[in-house]
C-alpha cells in the first residue's frame, strides 16, 4: 500500500471503529451477557475491509460517505456474525481467530449462536434506523440498500455458500481429491465470500446516490475483487501464514476443503487473483471511477498478508 | 373460538401458507441443501399466530392486509428461525417439535444453524423487496416496519430474552428455587416472546397505514397479549399437554427454568393471563378498534391448547 492509502485505511478504520462502538446494543436495553459476547467478537481486530469498501464506493459515486456509515457498520456486524457461526464446533470448529480464542470457547456455544443472531439482526435494525431522516430519496436508498445486503447475506448468498462448503467438507480426508470441481468451487465462493463484498460496494454506491448504471458497474468490479479475495485467502492458508492469520494454517486442506491452490497450484492461483484485479480495473476505468479508492482497495486485497 | 373466527383463522392460515411457499428461497439460486432445511421447519405446522395478528392489525387500522402480507410472512420466518436455534443442543436441546424431529436431528447441527440464519435474513430481504412499489408513502412504511421488526427480534428483544433464559437455566436443578425472580421473569419473557408478538401487531398497523397513535395503541395491546401467551405456554407445559404441544411436557420445570406456575401456582397464573386479556381489551376499545379481530386473537391466545 502507498503511504497515502495506508493513512486512508487507518483513518477510515478509526471512524468505523468509533461508529461500531456507538451502535452496538448495550445495557440496560440489551442484556449484558449477550452485549458482551457481541462486543468481544466485534472488537477482535478485523481489517474492516467491507465497511471501508462501502464508504469508498459512496465516495466513488460522488456521495457523502457519512450517509453510508450505517450500512458500512451493518456489513461488519454481518461479517462478524458469519465468523462466529462458521467457527462453531458444528461448522469449521475453530478455537482460535485473529490470535484470540473464538467466542464459543469463551462464552459457550449457545451464547455464541445468540451473539451471532444478535449481530445479524442489529445490522438490519441499524440500516433501517440510520441515517435518521424523512427525506424520501434517502429513505428509498436505505430500503434498497437493506434489500441488497439481505439478499447477499442470505440463503441465496453467504449462508448458501457456507451451506455448500459444509456439505462439501469431509473432515480428515485430505488424501482424497477435492469434492468440488472448479465450477462448483467458484459458485461456492461467489456466495460465501463474494456476495457480501459485492453488497458492501453496492450498498455504498446506493447510499451515496449512485444511479443504476454506476451501482451495477461497482457491483461487477466488486465481484472480481471478491473472487480475488478468496483466492488470496486460500493461498495464505496453504502458505502457512498462521501468525498473520491468527488461526491454524493448512486447516482448509487438512479438512479436505477444496481450495484454489489445491485445484490449480499456487502459482496459477496467484495469476488468477492478478487477473481478477485487472478485470476489476478495466470496469472501474470504463465507469470513470479511476480516481476513486476502489483499485487501491483491490490491490490491498490481492497483496495482503492476513 | 366462534365458528366465524375459526373460519377466519383457517382462511388466513391458508393465505399465509401460500405466500410463505412462494417467498421461500429455492434452487437454483439457493442451494437445495439449505432450501430444504428451511422448508422442513417452516412447513412443520405452526399456528401462524404472528402473521395472523399482523394481518388483523393492518385490517384493524383500515388498511389493505395484502400490503402487510410480506411482513406477516417475515414474522413467521423469524419465529421459525428462533425455534430452530432454540432447539439446538447448545440451547434447549429439544429433539421433537410439533410432533416431528427437530431440524438438527434431521439435517445436522451445522445445517440447522445455517437454515435459521437463512430464514432470519430472508425475513428482511422479503420486507425490503415486497410489496414492490416506488410509492414513497409505502416505501416509508416498509422501512419503518423493518426497523420495528429488527429491533424486536434482536439483542434488545427476542435474542436478548433467549440469552437471559439461557443464562438462567440450570439443567437438572429442578429441586432448587427458580433462578429468576418475578420481575426478572417478566423482563425475560417480554423480550423472548413478547417483543416479536408486539412487532407483529405493530408492523401490521404500520403497513396498514395506521397513524402513530393507533400503532402505539396496538403495540400496547399486543404487549398484554404477548405476556398472556407466555403465561399460557408455561401452564400448558406444566399441565403436560405433550400430545398437543408435540414436545416433551414438564421439560421447562425439569430444566430448572423459571415459569409462571412455578412462581405463582397454576390458578394464579391463569388469572394473570385473564387479566392481560382484560387490559388488552380496554386498550383496544379505547382506541375504537373493538370491531376488529384483535380481541378474537387475544381469546385464542388465552384459551388455546397448543
Amino acid at each position: 500500500m502507498t503511504l497515502d492509502f495506508t493513512e486512508y485505511v487507518r483513518a477510515r478504520r478509526a471512524d468505523i471503529d468509533t461508529a461500531l462502538a456507538a451502535v452496538l446494543p448495550a445495557p440496560p436495553e440489551c442484556p449484558a451477557v449477550v452485549a458482551e459476547a457481541m462486543r468481544y467478537s466485534l472488537t477482535a481486530g478485523g481489517k474492516r475491509l467491507r465497511p471501508i469498501l462501502c464508504l469508498a464506493s459512496a465516495e466513488a459515486v460522488g456521495g457523502d460517505p457519512a450517509l453510508a456509515m450505517p450500512a458500512a457498520c451493518a456489513l461488519e456486524l454481518i461479517h462478524t456474525y458469519s465468523l462466529i457461526h462458521d467457527d462453531l464446533p458444528a461448522m469449521d470448529d475453530d478455537t482460535m481467530r485473529r490470535g484470540r480464542p473464538t467466542l464459543h470457547v469463551i462464552a459457550g456455544e449457545g451464547m455464541a449462536i445468540l451473539a451471532g443472531d444478535g449481530l445479524l439482526t442489529e445490522a438490519f435494525a441499524l440500516m433501517a434506523r440510520e441515517p435518521a431522516t424523512a427525506d424520501s430519496a434517502i429513505v428509498a436508498r436505505k430500503l434498497r440498500a437493506i434489500g441488497a445486503v439481505a439478499a447477499a447475506a442470505g440463503a441465496c448468498g453467504m449462508v448458501g455458500g457456507q451451506a455448500l462448503d459444509l456439505a462439501a467438507t469431509r473432515p480428515g480426508q485430505a488424501d482424497r481429491p477435492p469434492s468440488l470441481d472448479a465450477n462448483a468451487l467458484r459458485v461456492m465462493h461467489a456466495k460465501k465470500t463474494g456476495a457480501l463484498i459485492r453488497a458492501a460496494a453496492a450498498a455504498g454506491a446506493i447510499m451515496g446516490g449512485g444511479d443504476d448504471r454506476v451501482v451495477a458497474d461497482i457491483d461487477a468490479a466488486a465481484a472480481e475483487l471478491g473472487l480475488a479475495f478468496q483466492i488470496v485467502d486460500d493461498i495464505l492458508d496453504v502458505e502457512g501464514a498462521s501468525a498473520a492469520l491468527g488461526k491454524t494454517a493448512g486447516k482448509d486442506a487438512a479438512a479436505g476443503k477444496p481450495t484454489y491452490p489445491a485445484l490449480y497450484g499456487v502459482e496459477a492461483a496467484r495469476r488468477m487473483a492478478a487477473d481478477c484485479l485487472d478485470r476489476a480495473g478495466e470496469i472501474v476505468r470504463a465507469a470513470g471511477l479511476a480516481e476513486s479508492r476502489l483499485m487501491d482497495i483491490g490491490r490491498w486485497i490481492v497483496h495482503r498478508s492476513d
